[in-house]
């Protein structure tokens, strides 16, 4: 769900402008106007990756732990967007009540889609690598910087 | 989803398969095990880009109209699964009952990340019109092809 990246992009940016003033998941939820148990789960996921600090109890919450410029945009992806291929989702053709021919021909396109399938994905998710949190800052402040890069290489 | 272009491409390596006979939309649907109406919309898209071609009536059915090396995975692809971004899908913060900063920040995100999420999905599309339809028949009767072009690439 790109709900889930959002939240991740969303929390660090607030936590960096806050930094050094911990802020915590309420005030997130809030923020972002967000059921508080999916904050909390995205939360969970930079902590355990080392992103952000948090303290609990009285005067709790969260600080940003790493520098714009070494979080990944492409990492967050990951976190927050596994690579799941769901296979159901694309297969036609049945094993059943058809020729030998069709249930190869079937069989084999599943084989290939999935090759084709996993592959895209794989680039696809490289193109979120070539950024990091600084550059989604700069596109922040100054529309337009994603673009432009793209248009360089294209 | 994944599923209209599966059919897409399974209809058409069945067609070149039984090439020149003709071949019905029930016999897809069969062939498929796919609702007919989801055949017939994704026919009516093929045969409207002209990639194939139908008579009605008795003995009526499809035919393959473009050779394999003339039809492009990606063009499929786009005609199958439409570019439509959903931004209510990840936008994070209202602009209600919030400080003016944060505002503008939850603005500036939904702004940024629309261009991410926008020159991603390109970049993703470019994976698949790198090949024809073709390529993938070759996919198909040697699994691994597409891998191996993407390992040469990389």
């Amino acid at each position: 769900m790109k709900l889930d990246f959002s939240v991740a992009v969303h929390s660090l940016l607030y936590l960096e402008e806050k930094s050094p003033e911990k802020v915590t998941s309420s005030k997130l939820a809030d923020l972002m106007s967000i059921n508080a148990v999916v904050i909390r789960n995205t939360l969970s996921l930079l902590h355990k990756k080392g992103y952000i600090k948090g303290t609990v109890g009285k005067n709790g919450g969260y600080i940003l732990s790493q520098s714009f410029d070494d979080i990944n945009v492409g990492d967050l992806y990951d976190l927050t967007i596994p690579p799941i291929l769901s296979y159901a989702r694309f297969i036609t053709g049945d094993t059943d009540n058809h020729s030998i021919k069709d249930k190869a021909m079937a069989a084999n396109m599943s084989e290939s889609l999935t090759d084709l399938f996993t592959l895209a994905d794989d680039h696809y998710r490289e193109f979120y690598h070539q950024f990091t949190m600084m550059d989604l800052k700069r596109d922040l402040k100054h529309h337009g910087y994603f673009k432009a890069l793209a248009e360089k290489k294209a």
